[in-house]
């Protein structure tokens, strides 16, 4: 199987400890501090606006054929984990929708934060 | 740098080979065709629904700084490239919101691809 290699464009700083599980309930604030290389990326990423951001599950053990089927923390059966927004699947990858706040240098303000500090982020996106 | 290593979960087959550069804009149909030993993952995604797909741009060449600032084909001006979809970007990560029309087996029916046949699959997610 082909192996696909990515490096991070930077990681999360927060100094909040306990974020929520998902964006959508979270008030969270923190940065995303871009790699220095790539600020110029940056340009045109209004304040206020809305970023979807993915990021690596840096901290989520290794998926394994147990884990195709989970029970969400909201639900109680078991749903197919492409059905959820499980840390444990088979590319630990996350997906969250921030709103951002600032943008000074490489680093961007954003609150919503579902990410803990230290994360690696892979890539930023307009929403639309 | 930290390198994060991916394997793909399956590929895009569509018989097209003209595909829009954006699946807000495409109707065109095909299948993500899974691997067999995550086909328990699929259940519960339901018929019709949306969902998101992550997947590589597999013949992007590689990304250099020169391409931090782009001009998107809907635009006469430069942009940061974390403010486009150019599939030229630090970590070749695509996106796509695509209609889920069937699931039989490890095959997923969609509409509106904007990725091409042979497009390697890394995720997929519920919309919400």
């Amino acid at each position: 199987m082909e192996k696909i290699f990515f490096e991070p464009i930077g990681h999360v700083a927060t100094q909040q400890s306990d974020v929520p599980r998902f964006y959508t309930v979270s008030d969270v604030e923190g940065e995303l501090v871009i790699n220095k290389s790539l600020q110029a990326g940056l340009s045109d990423i209004e304040v206020p606006s809305e970023i979807v951001v993915l990021f690596y599950f840096h901290l989520s053990r290794k998926f394994s054929a147990d884990d195709l089927q989970v029970i969400p923390p909201s639900r109680q059966d078991l749903r197919g984990v492409f059905s959820t927004r499980s840390p444990v699947r088979p590319n630990p990858i996350g997906l969250s929708k921030l709103t951002v706040t600032s943008v000074r240098g490489n680093r961007i303000g954003v609150r919503g934060l579902d990410m803990l500090d230290g994360t690696p982020i892979l890539d930023i996106k307009p929403v639309k």
